[in-house]
């Protein structure tokens, strides 16, 4: 595998730091590394194999001869910063909502649609955290009996809302002890002891942001624009690690112990499932590691063709930072660093429209 | 309405206390009030309408000259107190899962199947917590449009498995922050900062009781047995109020804003539906009221008969100790005090197997 020059761009955010660490441990290919944040984490020093990196300014001059650049800051910072590296021919992989809808953008997840990555024209996207371990579980079942519908209801840990969101936790929670706890900041109301049924902003619709990015991204990395989603995203105090609470439904009826054999050997994924045992995924046990944990899967008793499952993954790991390295990975075994051409693009336009 | 001489059996209980505030709330028409618990609280002081009352010794002789006898205490208790309280000719209001199934005892919401008092036997039953919010926002919509399925995914506050739980969730949360927690004993695993897919021990078809229970008693309550129920019961770090992420389907399309208007007049229930403005409910508002509280009322874009909505109720209210005083007020409006007779029996397996 060739060695790359990489800019990890929002380098001291919660995604950023955990990216630095699975890098270093996934021994990625990279030959100079270009750390950048927003102005006020200038100059801080941070160890990355070995060395210390200063933390340099987000701008322009940041994709000097950088092969591949990894975006996660604001959405602002991944308009301005994923076309300055269409310009400068570096490739972005990002991980805000800004390009994943577009249709000259792939949305990849590698483990289910690896192959898209082959159709970039410059930039692919990472799906919403809550999305990844969705399309993961159900990709596999997806292929052995198609799935008609999925209903989700999250149970998000509060550093899909970053760092500052983690801080407020714990601040929160310890001010339910000593007193002076601040008000909410972070999130949009008290988390600690609390669940909240929101996440982002509502539409008129009456679905969040984050929902209706549940709902679209999963069609459009399973290929499947009629697939039925709905989604309720909720916030609990968690620090790290996404549950949910999983229906689908597919087009014949599916056996639990068969679901349970397909996902067993699906890549990415570990099963979790002797409940009997005390056995089934919990975020305290898979924060800090990289498979979509999957258990408590059964025949859904409301639906002759469901079955139910329960689905955990660490947002920070698969649901952004393990994603974004994998996507590169991916990209560097399919040889496909450059934009494809335009066949590429209506090959992709068609996909998007089977 | 006439006066009437009441046990509370399982006082000290974080039921029975609640169910000791409301009694004083709500002014319930109690001549002679008895506490009893187990035998490590018999001679508690509790104040009870400006009087001191002495906890006694749950025991047959608890409910001499008692008229209804409120149980919130083990299986066990409530299956000997139950059925002493039967041999007494007292009416036992049980809050245990240890008679809810039985076809000559009924399990009542006073606002969804209050009628269904007037055939008991000596004993009426109390919804499992999780059960009550989802008839309660279900009944008025199902008089109006038949729902056919309900998926809910519950996020359970600690409480419902009584005070040692809500302790441990404080204990534990405590020792995140100066060290020492003491290892899990109310609950399966480390509550504090995670979520535990599971209430209750697990069944052969990999549901756990609590969530067998949603299924059955939702039927049973809403006299329709043959609707398809399917739920994931999970305890988040909460003390107080049960949330849940409700899925209905009904037989006709329904619209949101119909929902909203039905459920906003139906008795019990509060609509807080103003999402935009930051308004929906949530467990911290939620705790130490009385009503069913709906919102995030929304087409479910996966059905096209489906609704999506958001559910929390206080569970030591509305899903035990404010349902029990509700049946005991329905029974004394119906006057039916006294059991019915056969051709009620006769009656209840009829409406049973409709």
């Amino acid at each position: 595998m060739r060695e790359v020059n990489i800019a990890v761009i929002g380098a001291t955010g919660a995604v950023g730091m955990e990216f630095l660490r699975i890098l270093e441990e996934r021994q990625f290919p990279a030959d100079h590394i270009r750390l950048t944040a927003s102005q006020r984490s200038v100059g801080k020093r941070i160890p990355v194999r070995g060395q210390e990196l200063v933390v340099q300014a987000t701008g322009p001059e940041s994709l000097e001869g950088v092969d591949i650049a990894f975006i996660s800051a604001t959405s602002r910072v991944s308009l301005e910063m994923g076309a300055a590296a269409v310009e400068a021919g570096a490739l972005a992989i990002d991980d805000s909502s800004a390009f994943r809808m577009r249709p000259d953008v792939p949305l990849v997840v590698p483990e289910v649609n690896g192959e898209d990555v082959e159709w970039h024209q410059g930039i692919i996207a990472i799906p919403n955290c809550a999305t990844t371990p969705l399309v993961m579980a159900a990709q596999p079942l997806h292929r052995h009996n198609p799935v008609s519908r999925i209903v989700a209801s999250t149970y998000q840990s509060v550093s899909g809302a970053g760092g500052a969101a983690m801080t407020e936790l714990r601040e929160q929670t310890r001010g339910a002890f000593q007193g002076g706890a601040p008000p909410p900041q972070a999130q949009p109301h008290q988390i600690a002891f609390n669940v909240i049924p929101r996440i982002d902003d509502f539409g008129p619709d009456g679905y969040t942001k984050e929902e209706t990015k549940v709902r679209e991204e999963t069609r459009k990395i399973m290929h499947s624009p009629g697939l039925a989603v709905a989604a309720t995203c909720v916030r609990v105090p968690v620090y790290v690690s996404h549950s949910a609470a999983v229906h689908m439904e597919f087009q014949h009826p599916m056996d639990a112990d068969e679901a349970r054999g397909i996902l067993a050997e699906a890549p990415g994924i570990t099963v979790v499932d002797a409940p009997e045992e005390g056995l089934y995924p919990m975020p305290v046990d898979v924060g800090g590691t990289d498979d979509v944990y999957v258990g408590r899967i059964r025949k859904d008793t409301s639906h002759p063709n469901g079955l139910v499952m329960w689905v955990v993954a660490d947002n920070l790991r698969k649901g952004a930072a393990l994603n974004a390295i994998q996507i590169a990975e991916e990209v560097l075994k399919r040889d496909c660093l450059k934009p494809g051409g335009k066949a590429a693009v209506a090959a992709a336009s068609q996909s998007l429209n089977d």
